[in-house]
């Protein structure tokens, strides 16, 4: 099954996106939340990515959707450390953090195909919510 | 003080992102968070975003930053049930939410001009977080 890591400075935003993306996911998708620093407070900590990815990790492919600044940097670090097996089933994703994943889960609910999944995402930051 | 107003259907990305923009707001910019619906689960509601706008007013600017959906049709119920003299100061902004928001405070360390603000946080759909 595909993976989301969710990646942000906060524990609270990586913990919430993850139950608002659940609502809409009918068992499709896995997704974990890595968030915060690793005392809880605002930050992002490699190891907490380390261990979410390999958590999610079953073979299949992985997105990692980032917040800001050195969530990405922090993301970069923790690939590295992984095996390269897993190492190249991920994507890390450079798209707004709440619509991107939200739009990853919807997507995923009705296609398998990685690619795909990740075109729509990708459009995300040109969709407008006023009409 | 400019006021920004933080509309998600989660409870814990609208609180988690309050704290993470507080972080690096030092005193320039009121930010109140009206996640999640009045139950505390995954939805928006209209009076919760009623009266964060009310308790943020001072008669300056407001920008409510929303995530997905139905967060817009709420926030437009909300502000059409709010006084003239409170109406005329909101700007529902067109952004990401985390990224905007963000971006907003970081902006409002630096600049009063609310009209800049906008324009900044505007950009930020355009900015890539992968280089």
């Amino acid at each position: 099954m595909i993976g989301i890591v969710i990646v942000s400075h906060s524990e609270m935003i990586a913990e919430g996106l993850k139950e608002y993306a659940e609502g809409i996911n009918k068992n499709k998708i896995k997704i974990i939340a890595a968030g915060g620093a690793d005392d809880g407070r605002i930050g992002t900590n490699t190891l907490k990515i380390i261990e979410a990815i390999e958590e999610i990790f079953d073979g299949n492919q992985i997105l990692i959707m980032v917040d800001l600044g050195s969530a990405v940097l922090s993301t970069e670090m923790a690939i590295d450390m992984l095996d390269d097996e897993i190492k190249e089933k991920i994507t890390i994703i450079d798209a707004p953090l709440i619509e991107g994943t939200i739009t990853a889960v919807r997507m995923a609910q009705e296609i398998d195909d990685v690619d795909k999944i990740i075109s729509k995402v990708m459009e995300v930051r040109e969709h407008k919510k006023l009409i």
